[in-house]
């Protein structure tokens, strides 16, 4: 029944054969690997805003500090796209920062990238989908008390969907990324225009508290920070926020058209560019007015502010939001497992999640990521605001990682132009260390601890799991085996009474181990035993029977006394325990007798040198 | 460590040569098996007044009534009393209803009387130990709240120290049982005393409202029921609640000294006199103002005025109270496990009620009476008055079965005095079977059908499992079996690589069927498959190497479409699977390996002609 229920929900299981690649053009690679990065544009401005907020700068006095901030990070996003142009044409088969800091920097550097990209990863599907909640509640601010259970809602279906093992189709990604380009390129633009027209552009707050980072509310009279070093260097870090998934795309590179080098580094750079002008573009149009709050978001402000109160564009505009950003946490349900399935290859992770599920998905590692995202939506309560101070440190941590990588790279390949390369991936490595820092020391306290603590302990985790492989392919090696003399095996078969059940088994002892055989009773009723005694001249042929006495009525001890003895006995040979075992003809049967086979059996588990067989005698009613 | 806990808790097993049988003088004998008739006096006479009062009759008006209900009482307890009498005369080995019926009215009212005695002793626990809390929280009325957790509390210590096989030490029933006796008694004398001197006995109710049966509270201006025909068979309903397990001593004939049945005899009759003057002097004390009330007790009251307000005599009371309704519930402990195993031994129950435990008892039935005396206690909210409907209907039906068995037995032995014997029995029986239908009638509303529905279904029950019993042995019986042929044996060694543990197993299946074996590899890479292929040569000796494919992945359904075809091919013959399975060497490796061993068991399991064998091969780290 639990398989019909797999079959429906799931799908029939799906042949190996139909394992396929679809090769991507660059307007549809762009919808896939571009919808996380560009996304993240959603919620980067109004996490700077939050930081603001609490030294009282609101309006046109944080739009004094945001722009320039927007701009340096801006200035990031470039150095760090540049540097990943570089990956790109070293690593044309795919360079993710696992593999890229593996191969150039060694093992642990390497398995540091990897945790740090899990986390990231559990991570993005958790702020994309409570920033796509923030959209979907902002148009609709009844809904804001129920934002968990819609966010668990949509992690579900997209678990589901990953489980059916949705085929990376364009149209998936195109519609809700193209339609938010869209609608946020008319924002900005109609934006633009209508100041460049010299209109003024009026954008209301909701009436409800100033809203600071991780939900604070600051009541009028709230004690204001001073604008200092501290405050903007965390109001820089939480807008690095927008750089997350930068590298989507040197990841991906096989999956371009050919020539997919220079397909990848054309997309990347439009990437890029497009991520860019909508942030700056975000960033500027807060200024006139929009005020960070609980209840709607900045984007939905701005919306509303340059599309009109109620119109109906502001109401596409938050759908694309909310579409875009469920597409961009089911980007790490690709992510993730694939990740995982390289890591458990290498033996770091259990090889459970190098398998293939039945619809040819890495289905463990799905189910993980739910789980662990789920578990952060109700942590967090579904506010991406609560979970921007964790999400940064694995990203930079992991750019640094793969930009060193690369930097090792060219000055071991020494290939045309190397000096260069190395240059720009060297200046990159160096800016995102930096940036890492800042994000360390800014937030440490406001969550990054978690992370900083978790990724050692996971490193950890993939060494010892390593271990315990190689330990165990060492032991299970053929090398140095010599082929084995043929066994001798005792047999000994415990017997409660004697019914078909019992000659059965007996009968099977005698076939596998001729004249090797012992029956044992162990006797717990002195009636029983001579009923057995009497019947064993004309049932027993051969074979021994040896009675064994149990003063505590216990059935197991006394056998597992006289097995030890016959171990002892008989060193270098195996044992093999027969049991009679029958089959009820009703599942509830099984309650009506002693399950003295299934006692036994738990006993005898994993003992060495002792092998059990149950032999079963079917009843037919 | 759970044999650990298991042992401090219920004790080291107890050898089977310590079971022994003490047997108790007329005094102790008194104590052990009167201690549950004479505890029922604590409640009786206060359910009698509680239905009255929903007449609104309470004091003198309620004393008019309720002293002839309990005079009738008093008269239907002589009837009872006699007639078993007889029984103890008849069955020096013990007559229980059950046994009683089964002999002489045949299997279906024997198991009839079982149901009723099952559901009766599962209510003797329930009723005593609610009626003791009652006891308790009527001198310390802060705890009134807590009385479902007390109540739970005590069962838990009876449990376990059931489950550690109390001996039926004197000691323990003695001090309860004749504390409360002198208690009591000490109470009637000194209000008959100052009655008889014109001393005025003054009761002052508690100040909150009058309680009905189950706890309803009538406030003043409620609906006042009139005094009809219904209403005082109700309160006789209720008030024979006194009677029950007035049959005990006549169970428990053998372990009186001897002369047993004399002894039996003598002490039965003490005990129906003492309760006789319990039950009357209570009800008589009552009249001097006591109210059925839902903080303090009858009894309490009735002690309170008596002894005065505070007194020490007034705590005593009701902690001897307490003391022999809780030694009360602990003779259903003895009585429901034993029981149910005389049942399991005729196999209407499954033989686990009829093992004895690690210490000397049976564990089984202790366990299930526990489990349903605690949900009653949690469900009626562990008051008795909430409990009392359900009660004297089992009593009532099994007093009629064994009544009416015995008629049949005099009537079929026809030994000296059988006329007069059988008239006794044949009166008990009509009286009882008359005051059966009164309670089924009056209580049916209120709580009777659960256990008039409960009965027919258990005996259903009993059925279906004994016609389960009856066919398994038929189909086990050795009866008509030929000698059987020697067996052949068909082996197949599922492989996914080769390692020592697989050339394990290898060498232990040509051992068990030489020339017999086929290895068996599921091909899920084909380079795992090549490289198998290419160490067989070396490895694989003679045996041969078949590879199935599996197009979906799944290493078990290959597998299984592999053996269905052998065992069609190979007709008539078994098959065995042995399965390399290692051993890690710590509990949490189990998790890094896929559970291919315990997923075959698991497909394997039950399968007919097909027998499973794990070669365990212990990893060292």
């Amino acid at each position: 029944m639990l398989a019909e229920i797999k079959r429906v929900v799931i799908g029939s299981p799906l042949e190996t054969a139909r394992q396929s690649h679809e090769r991507l053009n660059k307007r549809t690679a762009l919808a896939v690997f571009s919808s996380d990065a560009m996304s993240s544009s959603a919620y980067a401005t109004e996490e700077i805003l939050r930081h603001l907020a609490l030294a009282g700068l609101v309006g046109t006095a944080a739009f004094h500090y945001a722009m320039p901030i927007a701009l340096l990070i801006g200035l990031l996003l470039v150095i760090v796209a540049f540097s990943y142009r570089q990956t790109i044409a070293a690593y044309p088969n795919g360079g993710g920062s696992y593999i890229v800091a593996s191969d150039n920097l060694g093992r642990l550097p390497g398995l540091v990238a990897g945790a740090a990209l899990l986390i990231d990863y559990v991570l993005t599907v958790a702020v994309s989908i409570s920033a796509g909640v923030f959209a979907l509640t902002s148009l609709f601010q009844d809904l804001t008390p129920y934002r968990v259970e819609i966010a668990l809602l949509a992690i579900t279906v997209i678990t589901l969907a990953n489980l059916r093992g949705v085929r990376e189709s364009g149209a998936v990604f195109s519609v809700p990324t193209y339609l938010f380009l869209l609608s946020m390129l008319s924002m900005i633009g109609y934006g633009l225009l209508r100041w460049l027209l010299g209109d003024t552009i009026v954008i209301t707050p909701p009436a409800g508290p100033v809203a600071g980072p991780g939900e604070v509310e600051l009541v009028p009279g709230f004690h204001a920070e001073p604008v200092g070093l501290f405050l903007l260097m965390s109001s820089f870090a939480s807008g690095c926020a927008a750089l997350t998934s930068v590298e989507a795309i040197s990841n991906g590179v096989p999956a371009f058209k050919k020539p997919e080098a220079r397909n990848a580094r054309i997309t990347l750079v439009w990437m890029a560019g497009l991520l860019l002008t909508l942030f700056i573009g975000i960033t500027w149009l807060s200024g006139f007015g929009a005020v960070p709050s609980n209840e709607e978001s900045v984007v939905s402000q701005i919306g509303r502010g340059v599309f009109g109160n109620g119109s109906l564009l502001h109401g596409v505009l938050q759908f694309a939001t909310a579409g875009i950003l469920f597409v961009a946490a089911n980007t790490a349900y690709a992510d993730f497992p694939r990740l995982a399935s390289l890591i458990a290859r290498d033996r770091y992770l259990p090889r459970q999640f190098a398998t293939l599920g039945d619809r040819l998905v890495f289905s463990n590692g799905i189910v993980l990521l739910a789980i662990f995202a789920g578990a952060l939506m109700v942590i967090f309560d579904a506010r991406t605001t609560n979970l921007i101070p964790l999400y940064a440190v694995g990203v930079f941590l992991s750019f640094t990682l793969s930009q060193s990588g690369m930097i090792v790279h060219w000055f071991r390949l020494r290939t045309r132009g190397w000096r260069q390369s190395a240059l720009i991936n060297g200046i990159g490595a160096c800016t995102t260390f930096v940036v890492m820092w800042v994000i360390i020391v800014s937030k440490f306290l406001e969550g990054a601890w978690m992370v900083v603590l978790l990724i050692p302990l996971l490193v950890v985790l993939f060494i010892s799991i390593h271990q315990h492989y190689v330990h165990a392919a060492r032991q299970l090696s053929l090398e140095g085996l010599e082929p084995p003399p043929p066994l001798r095996n005792t047999v000994i078969v415990p017997i409660s009474t004697l019914h078909r059940g019992t000659i059965n088994a007996l009968r099977y002892a005698e076939s596998i181990a001729p004249g090797n055989v012992t029956a044992v009773h162990v006797s717990l009723d002195e009636e029983q035993t001579a009923k057995i005694r009497a019947k064993w001249a004309k049932w027993g042929g051969d074979t021994p029977l040896v009675v064994l006495h149990s003063p505590y009525r216990s059935l197991v001890r006394p056998l597992l006394r006289y097995l030890d003895e016959v171990q002892r006995r008989w060193d270098n040979d195996v044992i093999t325990v027969v049991l009679p075992e029958f089959i009820p003809a009703k599942w509830w049967h099984h309650l009506l007798h002693n399950q003295t086979a299934f006692l036994l059996k738990s006993a005898l588990l994993f003992r060495k040198n002792l092998i059990v067989a149950s032999v079963p005698y079917q009843l037919e009613r």
